[in-house]
């Protein structure tokens, strides 16, 4: 009997560095020629393995995986759907028709949490199928991480355009408004605080969905901030809530994505929306809202060192622990642990999938100012490692 | 008597090569010590003249310079004020206080006009005053350039982005929708085509201002392109017009900038209706639109090498031209013209300010695909060598 196929698939949305993790677990895969026979990847997730569209990741050089690598966004293409329990029922059937064995699903908590389910499904039916979860998430919202391998490069971006945008805003004043991607968490937002050199560069102000929005509030610190500095630039999660823990979208956002979640990113509507609170209530003539969109995950070229090599050891990790850990071994993850060094260092540590299935995690208390819509040092200090050095900007 | 002052300073929206041309201009003026006195820059434009808010560009060591010149934006700051005769003659009074004997104004035709207009004046009151034009725009719409300084680095970033934005179509499909900066000239939402590397790569539709631009049609081509395609990546100026002339933003904006034109950056309302049109009229679910707005100017790190030597020269050749002609000289810009050689090369050839001043150019008819919504092959030949090589894009 030949030995078992290893199958590997991404899934949510994209990344500068989900490629690494990709190209990480098929070389690994590729090594082990007595553990393991054809190396496949499903194109659009598991929505690949239901059309049996697979290719033979045996077939690229390693030249054209290193390629391969070093391009943002998901080279198998993704998908956004959570199979369903017969659905489940037939992807098995499917990965033992094409005699797969092990199976890796590259993704965010819900891919997480379709890994937890077909594991627990092959388990209870017989079907030797070992199961692992690749992270990734530029949300940084994995339960049980320090961070997540995509965040470090979303966040370069975000700091980078920041840092550009607040000279932007140095020659011509006014307000600036940017909206930046995070639903439920702030790190990304939180994240243009890394842009700051001096103590009135901008962001002036970052408004992140741990803390509950109030356009009266909002207003007033705008105000506050322009009689100090004379001109204002604002972070914006684009997952602000209310008091009432309402998405700030849902006053004028309609539209859902396939998960049924209010469709915050690529749209300029909450940007517009502050901007017209701004300009109507403080009577700044200059107010400008830009949306940053999907150029924070897929933009080439600016991906973290760090978080490049860090994407790559997690797909590395997650197949040797398969290959290194008896049959009967629960679907594991692998967890990002920050060592308590004066150096940046971390370990990878399996941990059952259940660890950061389903649920998210926020910024801490501590990484938020308690007075102000702003971050604190202990932010700054957890975040600069993961996103590297920045271009400087110099002032006359 | 002492060697007259030189004074330079910028005018209009930033770019990310502004700098080098400020730099070349006042590395050259503080190299001619026998003819130039002090070297100043006023801050934010003619603004910071009426205000005498000057600063000392011999100061900044050669380094520091270096270090500004690398630094997107204007680090004069800005303004957008053209002047009234009245305010030109204040302007007259207020640099021979200063003993201001030569002006260079850094900026895109605006400016350029506001230096015609000072120079003009000088001469009727014999007033001493060599001014000349530093040309400067990411729209590259000066008249008599080949291209200007600036549009390189700003295709550079636009480009980029459409080459990731195009993996993260690969990867979820649908319709996405991305406007680009652009009110009369649509060279920099042409660059976006530069992003291509394979026949199915997207951008797959280019709308620039230079077309007039029909809901309908735009509707028919995206339904064509998501037949062919099976996704659909869609370039917008920001600028677009209707059949009859008026901007699309027209149909939905209403704030204006300090020249009474309409805002069109800034906001993501033009992005989010033709979202809704796409969504309305075709039936496609995943219809996603982002707005690049002020990255596209401002973003650190990304400047194209040639852009930022071509940028430096520029600055160099408006001293070294005024100093080696006669004090009646006509004011000056300088233009570049590209040479017909194999290579890309180009020359930096003075001419009347008059040249460039007020009017600006279009994409001319050859780089505009005549059957549809896209450039040719002349374009993209134009523009590779001012954008430089991007970053590759593998696929699996």
């Amino acid at each position: 009997m030949p030995a078992p196929a290893l199958l590997v698939a991404q899934s949510g949305g994209p990344s500068m560095v989900i490629n690494q993790s990709l190209v990480g677990a098929v070389l690994e895969a590729r090594a082990a020629t007595d553990r393991i026979g054809a190396v496949l990847g499903a194109r659009h997730g598991i929505d690949g393995i239901f059309k049996r569209d697979f290719i033979d990741l045996r077939a690229p050089s390693d030249e054209q995986l290193e390629q391969v690598a070093a391009t943002p966004s998901s080279a198998l293409g993704s998908c956004r759907h959570k199979p369903t329990p017969e659905e489940c029922a037939e992807l098995l059937n499917i990965l033992q028709e094409q005699h797969v064995g092990y199976f890796f699903y590259i993704g965010g908590n819900d891919s997480a949490d379709t890994a937890r389910i077909l594991a627990e499904q092959a388990q209870a039916r017989g079907v030797p199928l070992r199961v692992g979860h690749i992270p990734k998430t530029i949300d940084c919202d994995l339960l049980g991480n320090d961070h997540t391998p995509g965040y470090g490069s979303a966040a370069r971006f975000v700091a980078c355009a920041f840092r550009g945008d607040d000279l932007d805003n140095r020659a011509l004043g006014g307000v600036k408004i940017n909206v930046v991607m995070g639903r439920d968490a702030g790190f990304l937002t939180a994240a243009s605080a890394l842009a700051r050199q001096r103590p009135d560069d901008g962001p002036h102000l970052i408004y992140v969905p741990e803390r509950p929005f109030s356009p009266d509030r909002f207003c007033a610190e705008v105000s506050d901030a322009l009689a100090r500095f004379g001109r204002c630039v604002i972070a914006v999660s684009e997952g602000i809530r209310t008091e009432d823990g309402q998405p700030v979208a849902a006053l004028f956002a309609t539209e859902r994505d396939s998960h049924g979640n209010l469709q915050l990113s690529g749209t300029g509507s909450l940007g517009d929306y502050l901007a017209k609170l701004v300009r109507e209530k403080t009577g700044v003539k200059r107010v400008r809202a830009d949306t940053f969109g999907y150029l924070q995950r897929s933009f080439p070229g600016i991906a973290s060192p760090t978080d490049s090599a860090e994407a790559r050891a997690v797909g590395r990790e997650a197949v040797r622990y398969a290959l290194s850990t008896p049959a009967d071994t629960p679907a594991a993850t692998i967890l990002i642990r920050r060592k308590d060094t004066a150096d940046y260092a971390v370990e990878f540590v399996p941990a059952p999938v259940q660890t950061v299935a389903k649920n998210t995690r926020s910024l801490p208390d501590a990484f938020l100012d308690p007075a102000r819509p702003d971050v604190t040092d202990a932010f700054v200090r957890f975040a600069a490692p993961l996103v590297g050095p920045l271009p400087p900007a110099a002032l006359l």
